[in-house]
Formats: C-alpha cells, structure tokens, sequence
C-alpha cells in the first residue's frame, strides 16, 4: 500500500468544488486505488473478470437444486456470452477469463482455460474436500491468474465463481471461521425449497463435525470444507496484493473467499472493493468480518461474477470525479464557505 | 403503464439462463421500464440530467453553511462541468439540462435556461414560499421539459437541484407530509455543526408553526414550505408520467419532490427509479413513504443530480439483460432444473 498516495489523494479530493466527503464512497474508492498503484490519477483500460468453475463432491447429499452437469453446461454458455456475467461483462468492456479448475467432467470449448486439480472436491459430509498440497496447488492457480492479467496490463479484475452446490462449501467455511449460527449463515442458494433448506442446514451440520475445522487456520477450513473454486478466488485475492492489482469481490461465495483470504494475510483487504449487497443469506456475516460497505443494493444472487461488471463502472465514474472535478479556485467559490463544515472522516 | 408489456418482460427474464429473479432489482428495473415504454426489449441512447437551481429566503435565518451566492456560482459550474454531477454527468453521456427557476442573482451563461418565476422564495420562517400561482407555475415549467426530453427523443431524464437553503424546505415538507420526528428529518446539508444543525431545528419547527402546511394536500405543503427548485423538480415527475419519461430520483431534495408527486398523482410512482441511498438526514423516511428501493449504497450527500448517471447506468445494464441473455434453451439447461425453484416473487 502507498499511504503516501492516499494522502495526496484525500488532499486533492478536499480541494474539489463539492462539501468534504459530500461524494462518499466515490472519494473512499479513488483513496483506495491510489493506495494500490501509488498514483493518485488512475484510469481503468483493461478489465477482467476471472471465474473459477469447479464441482463439489457434497452434490451427493442433496444439498444443490439443480444437477452437476449445470457446471460444465453453464461453464460453456460463459464462453458463448449468453449468460448474466457473459452480457455484463460484454456490455461493460470486461474480458472473461474462464478457468476449469476441478468441474467433474472434461470438458473443452474454445477460450475454456484447464487448470484442472481433480474432477471435482470429495464429499465434504464425509471428510475433507481436498488435500492440504491440493489447497495450495489451487491458491497458486489464482496467484499465477493475477500475475499474468498485471503483465498482460489488466487495470482491475472482477472474482466469479461457478459451481454445483458451491454454497454449501461457502456456508461451511463461514461458519468454520467465525462460529456464526447456522440459520444465519445457510441460504437458499440457486432455489431450495423450505424442506430442502433443512437438509442443507443438516448436511452442513454435518460437515463441521466430521471435519472439526480449526477456526484460527483459514488453510484449515478452506482444504476441509471449502471447494476449488473458493481456493483458486483465495488465490487471486492474495495475487492481487502481491501484484497491485485492484479485485473486486462478487456475491456470496465471492465474500467467503475473501475473507479466507483475508484471515491468511489481512492486507489483501486493502485491495478488495466489494461490489454487491448479495441476496444470499450469510453474505452480510463476511461482509461485517472483512469490515467493508458493498456499493450496490440489488438483490442480486446469481453468483458467476455478475455484480463486478457494475461496480467497475462505479470504480471508473469514481476514479473520473478525482481526475475531472474543479478545485474551489477553478470554481469561483471560497474555500472557507465549504471546507470549515462538519463531516464525517473518510 | 402498459400491464401487459410488463408481464411479457416477466415471462421473458423467467425463460433466460438463471435461476429465476436471481438478478434481483436488474429484473425488476427492466420491467419497470417495460411498463413505461410498453415495449419488452427497450434501449436507451438519449440521457439528461435537468438541475433546477433556485435561491430560498430561509436562508437568512441562518439554517445553511455555505453563503446564498454559492447556489448562482456553482449554477455557472454545471455548465463549465467542473462540478461532480458535471463530471459524472459528461462520462456517462448524459445532457446535462441546467435551469434558473429562481436564482436570487440575476445570472448568464451560455447553456443556462432562464425559467426564473422569482428571485428566491420568500422567508419560510415568517409565511408562505411562495405563492399557489407561483407553485403551479413552477410545476408547469417541469412538466414542460419532461415534454421537450420526450420531443427531442430523450429515453430517461435524472432529476437535480442546486439552492443553499433547499434541504432546509425539503425537511419542512417532508414533516408536513408524514408527520415524522422533527430528529430524524432534519440533517446537516452541506455541513452544519450541532449548535447549527440545532438552530435548523428551531427554525424548521417555526415554519411548521407558521405556516400549518396541511398533510392531505401536497400542493398546500409545496407552495408555503417548499422551493421553486422543489416545485419544478415535482413538475418534472408529473411530466414524466404525462409524457411516459422514466425518470430517475436523485437524494434527498429529489426524493421529496418525488413524494410531494407522488402524494398528487400516486401513478408518477410507475416512472420513478430510486438512485443512491443519500447519506442526508431523512432521506429514507420519503423512500420508505414511497415505497422504492435505491440500487446505490455510496454514502454520497452531494445532491446536484449526481447519483442519476450512475444509476442511468444500472438501468442501462437492466436492459441489456433483458435483451441479451441466452434462453434456457439456447444454453442447453433443461429449464426445470432451474425453473421450479423456490423463488421471491416480484
């Protein structure tokens, strides 16, 4: 982090024809991202949008409204650009990259990028979803992804996910990690159905006895009963770091591997700009963990990255406000009649 | 509203490849929209963002931070676009609209539309705003843009403000429509300190005593509490709905104006989209009375127009959804693993 930028940063912001702090998150984010790149002037040419699509051995139990095969077919229909994240991302100038890192099947389409560690994470009802050199092994997937998208001149990158019962293996770490109660932190995923929740609550009751996940080791809980898509996610977020690459966090599941990552190394938080308030029961539990306020209020929990294409755009209209705005001078306003005003500190 | 192009937009978002109204207020915005134009698939190519700028006599109780000469200076600065909704307004192609509806000074600049009824209202703490005639004069003028945007082929308009003074009239109106606690109404606009935010008070609960707005009739509250940028901002909303404009609601002052339309005309509700959750004192309290639900969470309290670009953008990625995105078909998924889902309606 260069604190100094931030400084600046703020400095400049404080100096714009606007009450101080009258903009908000707009002011946070362009601090934030000039604590990233050390410039206090950005912009943002190339985007991308990472997902991480993987199956989830826990399917046997029930615990997904739909099939496994939902994985692969949709990890295709990603490439083909007819999904939610395939139009957002179009519309929105934001380059897919789709990576199989453990979907069941094998499978093959043109632009698809195979790191595959395993045809999907074993049962986690009935011991661990992988090994802990497993674990590693993906992390070091998304690690090498943020390495490749900063030399390959990538400005931010957005974190999707795809995978069959993928809220399963999220609810798990989250309650593994922060001894949340159950009911708050298992929803309904794609569509359970009441009956259906309930079995989900159990199974995932379950998974936390058979597999005593140590609260204070997030690589612990992510090798027991996380999934790899989550620790490919907890990869990227720790690249972004290492490499200053502005990442954007996605829904539920998105939120949980943040925060795993978080817990390894608490400074990749000062890189993540979380995007959407998600629908997803348990979402606000990480988000209160990892202490960041979501820029949109959607309702949205369709997952596979959906909600970075739009809070990308709020990142650039942010980074355009320090950029473009007047000072007080350029605006023909006294300094004083705006900038001796209360105001909270950003 | 066109009912039936409203459900034809529901069937359409039910058959696209996602678990149904998983895209949460993305649905929702692109059959609003539906039901405005009458059309499913909509687009949008013309924006405009219109600022009603006006002096309030209030002001010399001393119930604003900033001098009253700021409202003309920074009406000057909209049209230099060194200003935030200047700036946000030029990144996301919006026409920015800038209009004197009664600017005390007497001011010219090239772009500026001279609208002016009066130079400022008069002084709320001793009597009325303005006279019934003035109100409905100024109602006139926004109902008159609303039809120019819609001539010249505007396809969504975002509502803006600029008036030392107005969230002074904006609080007064919104406790005369709802009766709510003088506390929770009432808040620093740009930047009062507490002995001055207590002042505010004092001369806010004077102009209710004054003045004895009646409830039930909004036009009573508009024309003896409210402001010339308020009633031509209540225009705007009524032309909206006149002229089948979507209209976008800014912070606070926007959302007062939009209550006191609503309150005169309930169907304007079908037009408006809710922009940002404004950081301003009371500014959930006209929401919740509303009943709509803001897309943006960015602690912003600018006013100025500045959350509409913004959310312009959201509605535009709506439509690109609706639009864009494969069938259940077109992505091979069988459409009963996705479809008979336990889902919220909307």
């Amino acid at each position: 982090m260069h604190k100094n930028a931030m400084i600046e940063a703020k400095k400049k912001l404080d100096n714009l024809i606007k009450p101080i702090g009258s903009l908000g998150e707009l002011e946070s984010i362009a601090i934030k991202f000039a604590g990233i790149t050390g410039k206090v002037e950005n912009q943002i040419n190339k985007k991308a949008i990472v997902i991480f699509s993987s199956d989830n051995g826990v399917c046997e139990e029930g615990v997904a409204s739909a099939p496994q095969s939902v994985t692969a077919m949709q990890t295709i229909n990603f490439l083909r650009g007819i999904t939610g994240i395939g139009v957002l991302a179009r519309v929105n100038n934001c380059d897919l990259k789709v990576i199989d890192i453990g979907i069941k099947e094998e499978i093959n389409y043109p632009g698809l990028i195979i790191k595959k560690i395993r045809k999907g994470t074993s049962n986690i009802a009935k011991g661990e979803a992988m090994t802990l050199e497993e674990a590693n092994e993906a992390i070091n997937i998304g690690i090498e992804i943020a390495h490749g998208l900063k030399k390959q001149g990538y400005d931010i990158v957005g974190t999707g996910e795809m995978g069959i019962g993928n809220t399963t293996s999220s609810s798990s770490a989250l309650i593994a990690l922060t001894n949340c109660d159950i009911d708050e932190a298992v929803g309904r995923g794609a569509g359970l159905k009441d009956d259906q929740l309930t079995l989900k609550k159990q199974v995932i009751k379950k998974i936390i006895e058979v597999n005593s996940p140590i609260k204070e080791d997030p690589m612990d809980v992510l090798h027991k009963v996380g999934g790899f898509d989550i620790a490919g996610m907890v990869g990227l977020y720790l690249g972004a770091k290492k490499y200053d690459l502005p990442i954007v966090i996605d829904g539920y599941i998105s939120a949980v591997a943040a925060l795993i990552a978080y817990r390894i190394d608490p400074e990749t938080k000062n890189y993540m700009f979380p995007s959407h308030i998600s629908k997803e029961q348990g979402y606000n539990i990480a988000m209160n963990e990892l202490g960041l306020n979501p820029m949109l209020n959607l309702s949205m929990r369709l997952g596979e990255g959906s909600g970075c294409p739009l809070a990308i755009n709020i990142i650039e209209n942010s980074l355009k406000v320090i950029n473009e705005m007047g000072t007080f001078e350029e605006g023909n306003v006294d300094i004083k009649d705006y900038k001796d005003l209360w105001r909270e500190e950003i």
